[in-house]
């Protein structure tokens, strides 16, 4: 039996420990209170010969356990995993909410976003996986043993000789179908004009109008060509693609398939356009999705981890991007109304001179304009009020352009210290 | 009796340390030093067989502690506890002035920002505490009994399907009530623009006066309606809110409040209106604060934790921002000066063209315009010092966005470390 | 005399650490190799009972120096002191050369900042001080006896009653003075404008001219009233104050004094003006100065650690701001002068509009405004060369703005670190 | 022979630790799992007097070895080296694959970068080297005892006296050519003036043809003495430098050589450019390149470490920047193209105004001015689709802006923070 002052010695993972018996008993209801009761040396292993109870635990933590004893405040070393702590804890029978404030920041909070990071990896693997899985069901019938390769040829440019030649192929085909799409702008902005002509002088029109066909039949022959291409490339891809579900998904085959409309319609609708000049512009703003091709270059550029890093980490703050520019919304409906009235109120009324603004969506537009400190300087503010308006819509737009910094930093820093972890570890493996 | 060359054993914790009788007397009057004096072994805990002073203290700092005596600098080691740290100094009767400067910002400042953390916290859960103080209370009066659940459908959008059935309803009447404040601006713009011809032609003012009260008197119906519907909401939230005084406070409610008046007003003084025009316009005016109902949207949104944070940050550091926009009105000011002097001077006295100002005010106003690199363009710098005055502004103004945000960066990383320290141990905790 | 595998007790500190002697070889020279010599247990302190060598000192940073003979990598524990590593190699005769590359990140490099920090600190105290020193010499004449209670009445605006008054009467005049400012730039303004029509139509002088004298007199009046005010108030506080050179060393001083002068210069100079009026326009752009005593409300406000911490940092780093000032005003050259060549050369031999620009001058004007993303749209390139050097300079802008991002904030993150540190330690001393 | 509770000793440098039989059988295969079988005593250094397996390894690694076969987790102390983690776990026969998640950052990982920055600190020291190099060989011909001296004195300008006032001379003379090339275009604009004066009205051609090689011919003598003076410099230099190729890879130095020949052409083609003005523009726009010499300034500033950190930062992002800059290219097509449809579709029918394009590329210059926050206000959106198309490109703008900075910042941090410890390093080691 031990009595106040009496010492007890406490061998844990061979590291000796020693305290008084009365330090024990602050904390009555945990194990270490409980070596201090008299039948203490038959529950837990005694060794007689050297007096020492024996745990087979970590010694670093267990200084701080018996601290807690000491001192009555729960402490932890800097950068403690959290589970660990927690495992330790337990074993001692202690709370963790006794955690002291300010070492809180000291535990690890790193556990979740590795799954997080893990997702994205396997993301990036499911391509190859969904290929291997295919190639171990092993039936050996034609499309089994050809659609891997072919895939591969047009997909994976970095793969063989032949995906190198076809992505370069594929590469000018998309350059060229974009020069061509600025080449017809021009054609159907003389359109445009000369239709236009037509409403005030209805003379004038057959002659202004007929340009749009004759003056470059040569490119929309050009533009079929290319688009023949596509459509042999997207109809390839889609037939030899490993996941057809996936395959539709991404949102860069819902590109290229919708590029594939535009010059078939044109086609087929021709004597239609000649009628309806507005349709021809619908058919050409359509082909603005040619310029969506070019984002196909990033599969032939090899992205920088640094990159990846940052488009994962601008998905994962999506949804303070899109409150934010909410509250860009609510400050420009609310500095435009002020604008709006400020100008009304404020103007002098001998003013003669022309108001700018006839409807409070100029306003708006005003608004987001200085609130993005653009500042065309097309609307300006004429009164004292609305000077003000201006300069409190220039500071809160300053203001909104530092708020997302922050947010973007933590964020990006966190991801980039796993990402990096990750590559070395990846690394040593091989 | 010990010499100055004797070892003396310490037994700190279980762990033996063991120096130079001469070592602990580098510091004299410390605890440590009179362990070498004779009779200390009277009056400290001396085990004679093994030749041992026992201390019940925490074994790794009293390491540090006995290399301060070993090399006269006090170091401590990585992240360590201010008050832990204290602690252990004040039992070995060391100041802690004695800290080595390189070791200052090893120790953990976290203790206070927790505090300020927990402050915010319980502002968050006041509101669901107030209910529970009432309900303990007991009295089962007809009130008692349904005001916590009134209160909850009107302000917890997600606690029952009524409540969200509400909310929505709640949203439709405020968005439509925005697209009404839109819809009238126009008729008060016709007003307005119809007024002033009044100015010039004064017969054509009967004419264009009148739409406004009958070309839109459908909008001030729907206008009514709405503005109806929020009379009932908010006296309904008003009889049945745990806390009357806290509900006024709290800025959204007032302007609930404000936002019943504008359509009373304009029904009861419509003769007045008739003939005082600008009171219309006011009247108009006032209605911007229907756009701040939007801010309610808010409440129907979980707001991340990262932006929680955000705002917090931005409270507590206001004091800040308001001192860098006294700068900023400083900055207008003088730049503003030295542009209407240094276009003044300069100008060549040929010059016969429009100086754009005519007021020390405008060129304050241009002075901000190019500080916060909006740029309008409305008044330009025609001299040559003017110009120069402008280049100076807009390097000023370049570094005026970039000051504030490490200001603004390092209290974020702070603030947003503590939270995501205490939603883990709320988690864990659950 | 110890062989290969024989073993080697060491007690360092009271710790025991064993190894074999093999390992202490690997570095000849070393106090440690010496240890296997077979005299070294009379060099050294040997107990021939526990066969240990005895060394008194840390034991932790022993474990890394002996995992240095065991792996010939010498590493460190995470943020040691730079100081403490360095004796403690010393004493074991090793080189901190040898230190391997991931841990120089780990030393803690913050020994001299705290200087730096120390020195501000002091300049701050400097005044208070200069008080002391003088108060010390105990001259009991009537000056010794008041001028420190007079200095704080001005200087001190929180020390007494009389001295917050003061400030505020003091803040009113210039608050005042800033007023008058702007109200005489209107008469200025009408002064100027007649007198360019003086040069059109030399007959209508004389009516135009007098209205600066004769509209506003009652302004000079003011003015005059308050500069006796400043007057006063400089006389005094230059009389009483302890440091006379370091008094006039102050820019505020500087500010305070020149601006008692235009005023008097004016009132001497009334017939020289009604001349020559473009004097009258230099004494008021004299009068710019009155701004600038603005600047002395920063002393009634007790600004925030985090913005003295950021106007050091701002000082600490004006070197390199420079430098990113030339740069940019390198841009500034470089582009100016593609835009002039581009421009000229670029533009088709039919075009009749006007060109802008005039002047090389005006394009450097231009690149700077583009550069800093003002853009005020005066001067705009037609050529399509002249486009692509716009574009390359609203980029590089883009990228001036971000570039000094990253120095201010590691700079004033680590300055941050210990102006909190030293307010804490100076808050526990308290 | 030891069963299942029994307890095993492990002398881990002399440090003692003690854990069950049972728990080292946890992971079989491993060597510490081996010390439990029957004839470890052989295999293993065994004292059997204190029951003690002896490793001579690291104590403080070996208790988290201890712990990953108590608890089954491998956790890491704080920011430990990842060389010596990979050697620990390598004798204790244990993969690193085994490191828990929440590990992955702790570990150091600043290996590969310190080979970066040392490539890079010997770029600079290359060119002493060469010296020595070339001090070595010993052959004591002219060339090779002056060649280092005339070296040093037009490459180092603080090496001597010498060196200090040639590099005042040469800073004079740069600074003296961008003035001559300030006011020669000041000729050239009246001479192109002039020259379109031609086009129109064919007589007066030869009256204003003329005053470009008349009235500043002046201009034309001094600008050939400054570059007869760039000849003498660059001529020496290229005589006695010590590499030749790695002289010519020096853009500096292919700048000096370039700026050498507009004189000498403009001197041998006085006559063809009387014929072919234009040539006369040509020539004086290769000038530009005089304004690049500017950049020799940064020879003579010792540009501070910090920005010498920025620049290495820079170029290691280079490859990240034109991605983003590629980023910024498509979004300029993108946007270009929406805002060329959305007006055309959108503008009313009735519209007479102008429509301030004509061209697609027009629209691309329009987008990329907004997207650089610019805004000239030279193109702007009537429609409303156009106006919402410009706010979009106005709100990516100001993300494009954001987006770079985390990455510039967290790998300036990297850099700047072993600069600072390679720097102190040196310091310590002279
Ligand atoms: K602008
Ligand atoms: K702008």
């Amino acid at each position: 039996m031990e009595g106040a002052k009496e010492k007890i010695n406490l061998n844990v993972g061979g590291i000796r420990h020693e305290t008084y018996c009365s330090t024990l008993r602050t904390f009555p209801g945990t194990k270490l209170c409980r070596l201090t009761e008299p039948h203490a040396h038959s529950m837990y292993e005694y060794d007689s010969s050297t007096k020492e109870f024996f745990f087979d635990r970590s010694a670093e933590l267990f200084g701080y356990v018996l601290n807690y004893y000491r001192t009555k405040h729960l402490h932890c070393p800097a950068d403690t995993c959290r589970s660990v702590l927690e495992e330790e804890l337990a074993f001692w029978e202690i709370s963790d909410a006794q955690l002291a404030p300010c070492c809180w920041l000291k535990l690890n909070n790193k556990e979740r976003q590795p799954e997080e990071f893990n997702m994205w990896d396997e993301n990036e693997l499911a391509d190859d996986q969904c290929l291997i899985v295919q190639m171990e069901r092993r039936d050996f019938s034609w499309r089994a043993r050809w659609q891997p390769k072919i895939w591969a040829i047009f997909e994976k440019p970095y793969s063989s000789l032949g995906a190198k030649c076809l992505a370069v192929v594929s590469l000018l085909f998309i350059i060229g179908i974009v020069i061509i799409f600025c080449e017809e702008t021009k054609a159907q902005f003389d359109f445009f004009a000369g239709n236009f002509t037509i409403v005030s002088h209805s003379e004038v029109t057959h002659i202004v109008h007929e340009p749009y066909y004759h003056q470059a039949p040569y490119l929309l022959h050009l533009e079929l060509f290319c688009v023949l291409w596509f459509t042999f490339e997207f109809s390839m891809r889609f037939c030899f693609c490993p996941d057809k579900k996936k395959f539709l998904k991404n949102p860069l085959n819902v590109v290229d398939f919708l590029s594939l409309f535009p010059v078939y319609i044109e086609l087929f609708t021709a004597k239609q356009i000649q009628k309806m000049p507005t349709l021809g512009l619908w058919l050409g703003s359509v082909r603005v999705v040619y310029l969506l091709k070019l984002l196909k270059i990033s599969k032939l550029i090899e992205t920088p981890l640094i990159l990846r890093v940052l488009s994962y980490t601008l998905k994962s703050i999506l949804r303070e991007i899109c409150i934010l520019l909410m509250m860009l919304a609510f400050e420009t409906l609310f500095f435009g109304s002020l604008f709006f009235y400020g100008e009304l109120l404020g103007i002098h009324p001998s003013f003669t001179g022309d108001l700018h603004f006839t409807d409070i969506l100029i306003c708006f537009w005003w608004a987001l304009i200085t609130l993005t400190t653009v500042g065309y300087g097309d609307i300006i503010p004429f009164t004292t009020f609305g000077q003000v308006t201006a300069a409190l819509a220039a500071i809160f737009g300053m203001l909104t352009i530092i708020i997302p910094i922050p947010i973007f930093l933590v964020k990006f820093k966190g991801y980039y210290a796993i990402a990096i972890s990750k590559q070395k570890l990846k690394m040593s493996r091989k």
